[in-house]
């Protein structure tokens, strides 16, 4: 697979500074488990971005943060609001349920994105003892189908959840994308905003494997250490783990990433939009394009490309761009969607 | 900390093969979750290593790989014989009762080591409901104290787990340094010893990060893709942990790493054997010395060198080498040892 | 509270059979654990219902049942379908995702009944290892809703479950009304239609607290005694759980009790069908009635009368015949509700 | 089995006034989940013996009691504290480390009874994210070998677990059974003593079946309730289990109850002491005998009487009495202990 691809962020290779970052911390012996300088420069890092009281655990991968993070903040009887589309409710095999125990209330949402409305309508019950009690709110940001919460529909999601009791959660696999959509500091939609837990992505972003839980309630961080470690989510070797996160954020290269990705979604976007047979479902706010397709189209187009086909009832593809993908590997996509559309 | 330490096997660095592999696969995109070429590669060179029949799944630590594989094989009634000393019982923060459900049925020994007769004589209560049932025996290879199972010692520990009903499980973390021991191959001592599940460590082998859960009876593996996802050990990017194997298993550089570590601790060991006030007090067999200190020794010891105290009651110490570990290392450690015993 | 409510069958007091049975098993020592004549006898009657190859163990209430039997037929990554009105979607407290680890997939339904195409509709990701994999259906019977799966329905759903791989569960906490209501014997509608695991309850057909896990599939028992005790639902004295079972399945009064139930809800629904502002809103096949009333009418007749309000935002409501209900019961309650709903 | 045994409390039948309390409280419709006026009395009998601020939840069995307390105690990487042959520790199939997911720390006794001293040499590795942490220390009261806790040692106990920030749990399935030993206050040994969380034994005191949950500081009952129903030991037709509660505790029914059991255990005790062959093993102190047995002569004994092999390896043999052992039962057991003994 020589070519780039449009399936996924995760389709990408690291970025090279990422790797240069490896072999600058792979010299000499090193204390363990995060006990290290390295470690400790990249917490420092997160915590310029996320702010100076954040606690910050980097973990292996997005399951891994988003599961260490919602254990810390969930009682045994409270359950998780999502979109049906969370990863958290479809992409991680029932993770959730598994390790936390924990019920996911799954809303339908029409763009990816809970609303306070929503939220609001799925809190019931409360002190009924035979019902699962709300305990938080989990978003994902920029969500699953390429959309991204304004600060003020976090900052409203922020409110509700805690006027109810709740935790509010930012699945941030893809922060990096929503801060540059947004043109706005990581801080600014987390910290700032009133959430109180992120999983803080990097592996999208450039990494090779990197995911930090980044706690911003004091409270919440107590055991947080245990929590990974039980978790299975403690890298013995952290540096390298570590070393990842301060070469993505140690400057602008998150930014540039991040924003060249979602600039190559819409020129995507801005390329097919017009094409016959091609229908845009969702804005594209990030780094997703999300499109139903005349039918046969799609699997022609397969032929050439990898992406894949989201929903096979209605023929909806994603398309998504990566730190790596470039114009021309754009505009021979788009030009390929073109002549199939046509040819169809 | 730029000198080397005898902290242990994880406070050295990644073998720099192993950052050549990853440069090698960083190139253009690739499939994720271990649908790609580099995955295949290694998974036939650990087929190679364990029997084409393995199925092989590659997972960020050794923690995940215990749990992983343990979770295949147990119901959720069965308990895990295990000695006290072993990682699943006292190094993993609990994961094994939180996320597995299972009780550990934990048995002290002299040596690190599981026998036969210890593990008969911890069954009972067979079909009595009010009682947990044995499920699987798990022992470490080479073990927390340095030593190592003969090949007839698992042989004759398979023989009697399959005659119970239990599987045999090996948390083989340092697998390698067990092999290079005993001069065998990893197949003789595993796969044809009569193990079920190995825990496959590359981490402290060479690697930044990286194990494998191999599942050597056919129908243990049945499944063994969800439980990983499940269980937060899937990695996106996969590439970057199967070049890991790949660098090291693909050759000999396993056995160059292994094998020097072990005789790095077989040079001190030799060093320090007649220095007054130091006891050794387990067979060095792998890559760790175990030693009683005069009072007051390992303190002043600490000051130069890094290293952990075992066990603060008796002032047993233990001292791991690397893959890294250099004659001059052992050699300079081992004449302070001497200077600081001699003094106290 | 005096008078008999509309509440629910477990507002019911013991049939005094069930009573006099207690008494009967209440002379001298006994083996506990169920290894007891009672016990044993029990069992007899439960398999002159279901079968003679019934495995069947005897557990406190229904959420045991469901769980305890759930449990053995789920592999960790496995979901169960259900009703989203399903009494282990919305009753039991997030029981089947703490203990069970497992994911509910919950359809909407009309009437509280699931039907192949439904489940059929539910099943995707097969073989994804990011999506859970069904692993059993999972129908009430009679269902929440005071409807009833018909012999055709629950066979339909047995060969769907079985051809997709799937284990088809019946939690029939008012198992009795059921068949009752269809005129059938319980076997009929359980292992004769293919259903592999029931919940087989008691309690609502007038014992003080019994319930039966009964597993129709030779296989799926191995381990239910361990599951059972793990589960805190083995009764130490257990002969007077049996001895509900014997009172009440051992000749003709389970069917005479359910039957009156189910004929004093057909007796309140025909009396109230044609009072203006009384809408029926599902059949009622079983002891339950289900009707919207005008704006205000509930709250003035719960003054007289206890009975649920199901959905506040609709105003429907729930009254629920018992053993005991009398036809008097009947008649001056549907008095009250034509005189307040005519008042209104 | 009409004659009595010597086997298990629990082979005992319900005590009359229990039944007879079933019957009073089988009138009417009464609402259900402790919502009615039995369960109201009930909790207002059980705080009168363990203090007004007591949280009381009714349960089926002691497991149930057991993991609801400890479970409303832990955090996800505390381990319990307890004697290796605490009933969680053996004789709850593993229901701790599956339903609570928690690590029991297993300390070998001579006498069941865990001490300070024990306890404290249990904690190490505070701090450390690879070991579990110390959350609770449990105690069983009167212990499983049929000694009793002073109130110096209980008070002891508590004050060590609340200087290192654990909690104290008493198993109180035989609770009556200590305070009669002790002559004292079932309060007076529990809440006046810094026990937190207490499981209240009913059941082996003469009930069918009922135990609670008794929480003695305050914030630790938050969402008991919640944990109840997950844990399913809620009954629906609660009035039952609460009704058995008050027919032992409302007056002095439990003190007559377990003062005659542990009388009995002494008269036997008394019988046998000088019997050649017969040696006793621990303080009689509750209404248990333990003994070792000539060999041989346990199994000649058991051909007339029923009682449990504690150890088959030492021929230790445990007899136990009942709220309804007769004097006559007592020394025409002991004489044919006698009788036996002699001919061996």
């Amino acid at each position: 697979m020589a070519r780039h691809t449009f399936g996924s962020d995760n389709h990408a290779p690291a970025h090279p500074e990422v790797l240069a970052a490896l072999a600058r911390v792979n010299e000499g012996h090193s204390f363990p488990y995060g006990a290290d300088g390295a470690t400790a420069a990249a917490v420092d890092v997160v915590r310029a971005h996320l702010g100076e009281s954040a606690e910050v655990a980097f973990v292996f991968n997005g399951t891994g943060a988003n599961l260490v993070g919602l254990g810390l903040a969930l009682r045994p009887w409270q359950h998780v609001v999502c979109a049906t589309t969370a990863h958290i409710a479809v992409d991680e095999c029932g993770g959730p349920e598994r390790l936390l125990g924990t019920k996911l209330v799954e809303l339908a949402t029409p763009d990816g994105k809970l609303t306070p409305d929503l939220v609001r309508s799925s809190v019931s019950g409360v002190g009924d003892e035979h019902r699962t009690q709300p305990g938080a709110v989990s978003i994902t940001q920029s969500s699953e189908l390429g959309t991204v919460y304004s600060l003020d529909e976090v900052a409203a999601l922020a409110e509700l959840a805690h006027e109810q009791g709740l935790l509010l959660h930012v699945d941030g696999a893809r922060l990096a994308n929503a801060a540059c959509s947004l043109g706005m500091e990581l801080r600014e939609l987390t910290t700032d905003a009133g959430v109180d837990v992120v999983s803080f992505g990097a592996t999208k972003n450039g990494a090779l494997g990197a995911e930090a839980v980044v706690l911003l309630r004091a409270d919440l961080g107590d055991g947080v250490q245990f929590m990974r470690k039980q978790s299975m989510q403690l890298a013995s070797k952290m540096r390298f783990v570590a070393a990842q996160f301060e070469a993505l954020l140690d400057g602008e290269r998150w930014r540039d990433a991040a924003g060249h990705a979602n600039a190559m979604a819409r020129r995507l976007a801005d390329a097919v939009r017009g094409v016959p047979g091609v229908r845009i479902t969702q804005e594209v706010q990030a780094n997703a394009v999300f499109a139903v397709l005349s039918p046969g189209v799609a699997a022609r187009l397969q032929e050439r490309w990898r992406f894949y086909v989201w929903d096979e009832s209605t023929g909806e593809v994603r398309w998504m761009c990566a730190w790596d993908t470039t114009p021309e590997d754009v505009d021979a996509f788009a030009a390929d969607v073109e002549q199939v559309a046509e040819g169809s």
